[in-house]
């Protein structure tokens, strides 16, 4: 067990293009606000970021919710925080799955002790909020969920309808924003979301490490009537609201660096402008796929469901998929994602996701698959990719 | 709601000298290698990464336990993970409480639904471990929970003995290693210890983010044993040692400039040597104890049972605590702590942790209180501190 630290190199973490379903690029400007002085976590300096923090989130979410911050933790912490507060033994949950992250959160539901009621769909495909109303069925339901962007298949849900459905037997709303915050709209308030989690390693350019959630006045009345304390103490939001709330009561040490990282990457944002952020994933997206359907490749989503900032593409038959993305990696430092679940070996994820979202990245990304298909001798439309984007940047409409 | 990103200041925390309970002052290079470029957690050099976090932190632990690895969470979250996989309804634990930590992993066992035992003495002293055997009295007990170093209180317990008693009725032993881990030393093999848990933030000299967890053999069979899921999949060992372990799958995104950081302050730990690491924490608190002591304040832990890494100072009878403390704050930068639980009002917590554990701090931390107390009229004998602390260094034995 001795240890040569020489044996050791130092740390030279290659310069990725990160285009896969996240981590995607954070901005040059959230790195360096990572390695700012760390401060207490009850200095009133940071006690005034984290209001920073909570203000800018409220916008973002599109929501009043004073309960409105980050878990200490990733995606699947927000997750868990979210359904761990809202959910107790016996409660009856209607969950949707339409990818591997509503398998997740009925995974977690049922290790609540819930009476579990899923709605199952094949990866890939969205799901009709008729299917959820079938599946409430009129009786007493403590919560719906639903993933509003799969990362694991590239799919989009409409939201409002599902939330409506849910508020009809009076059940609580919880989305999964993970890959939709800051990439497409997300409207709270406006569409009666009670609870939804997201996480910083998306479409808001920043480092993995945080788990963005807001809980409705509903949500929260719903946690003061309770029977019993949620199953975990860590996620408990009643304790964490007094030390994001006005009291300010130690709960844990938060993890001080990503949240100015995520301060940082939020006020980027503003900066662009929201609607201009949405626009430009959008206008990517549509290059992006231009391109890849003049190459002769295949998006495994229909064009109505699509998220602009994850695009999964078709496999060739017969094509190595893994050695695709191995080339990619090794000879142009570029990531892309594998397919999740049911999907694997089927898909590529390729993700444009915050910072990632941009011209040059699209067209480094065409010119390398086209490279690489190429040369492993896969039947592809050659010096077609370029034209196709182009034409999309050329007319944005 | 809308935002003006004008309103917000530029990042830009002021430089805390940072002494108290932690987070204590990261090192500069574990500052900057937070802003490395951020890796996909699937990376062939990310999982590179992983294994020499894993191999450092198995030799700072003491341990060949291959389930070593950093929960993605802050130290509550690695407590609450070593309790939900080891602990489930009707379990027969015995949790050492003897400061706010202990106390906390009594709530989280509590409700985990077990049956649990407390072996309570006040805030301050240490516990002896015949008091252990006593509340476990033969019975068949899954767990013994114990704080290495409360951080609330300053003091140590001699865990070798613990252990011991819990494994007379084969109970597994956890111990709560957050603020030991760097500061003193933890030998889990060789105590015999089955779980522990710490954080980056104490003596690591890294932020807040994660927690370095071990769970022995015998551990890892009982989480095999089970009768049902641990109740958080996020935490789920049985699930985290498919990422950590050899299969390398998916679980969650890990926090991966964190784990840069991590594994740069755990090479700058073993760069110094450990044992060299130890013996500057030891001389620098006898240092600062032969100051404050000097200045004809109190400690407020017995010898024996003091932890280097942080001093409980008493405060004197009319002083208000909070007022010296924000004077350091706001005239020199510095960072203490405040007294927790029942010992609230009644100490200040000086931290003498990680990078913080140095001859510089000490000065300053000496010189900074005895100005403040001067100013705010309490009677301590003034010019003599410096000399008590110049006289250890002078003979560090």
């Amino acid at each position: 067990m001795p240890i040569d630290p020489k044996s050791f190199a130092p740390l030279s973490p290659p310069q990725r293009l990160l285009m896969g379903p996240g981590p995607s690029l954070p901005h040059p400007r959230v790195l360096r606000a990572l390695g700012a002085p760390t401060l207490g976590h009850l200095d009133p300096a940071f006690l005034a970021l984290m209001d920073d923090v909570q203000t800018l989130l409220r916008a973002l979410f599109g929501t009043r919710n004073p309960l409105t911050f980050a878990v200490s933790g990733t995606g699947s912490a927000g997750m868990e925080a979210c359904l761990v507060n809202a959910l107790e033994a016996g409660d009856r949950v209607v969950i949707a799955q339409h990818g591997v992250f509503g398998v997740r959160m009925a995974e977690i539901a049922s290790r609540l002790g819930c009476d579990l009621v899923k709605v199952e769909v094949p990866f890939g495909q969205s799901i009709d909020p008729e299917r959820i109303r079938t599946a409430i069925a009129g009786k007493p339901t403590k919560l719906v969920a639903a993933v509003h962007a799969e990362t694991s298949t590239g799919v989009r849900l409409s939201i409002p309808e599902i939330a409506a459905v849910a508020h009809e037997v009076d059940a609580l709303c919880l989305i999964d924003c993970v890959t939709s915050l800051g990439g497409i709209p997300v409207e709270v308030d406006a569409w009666g979301v009670d609870l939804a989690f997201s996480a910083t390693q998306k479409c808001l350019s920043c480092p993995p490490g945080l788990s963005p959630v807001t809980l409705s006045e509903r949500a929260v009345d719903a946690l003061r009537r309770r029977r019993s304390k949620p199953s975990s103490w860590y996620f408990d939001a009643g304790l964490l609201l007094h030390y994001w709330g006005s009291d300010r009561v130690y709960h844990h040490t938060a993890p001080i660096n990503m949240l100015y990282a995520l301060r940082e990457a939020l006020l980027v944002l503003f900066e662009e402008g929201i609607e201009r952020v949405h626009a430009r994933h959008l206008l990517h997206h549509r290059a992006l796929c231009a391109g890849v359907i003049a190459m002769g490749l295949e998006l495994a989503v229909a064009e109505p469901h699509r998220l602009p900032q994850l695009n999964p593409v078709r496999v060739p038959a017969g094509v190595d998929e893994a050695a695709v993305r191995r080339a990619l990696l090794d000879q142009y430092n570029l990531e892309i994602g594998a397919g999740l679940g049911t999907l694997q070996g089927k898909v590529w994820r390729v993700g444009l996701m915050g910072h990632t979202a941009r011209r040059e990245n699209v067209v480094t990304f065409l010119g390398a698959l086209e490279e690489v298909l190429a040369r492993l001798g896969v039947r592809i439309a050659r010096g077609q990719a370029l034209a196709a984007a182009s034409e999309v940047w050329a007319r944005p409409d």
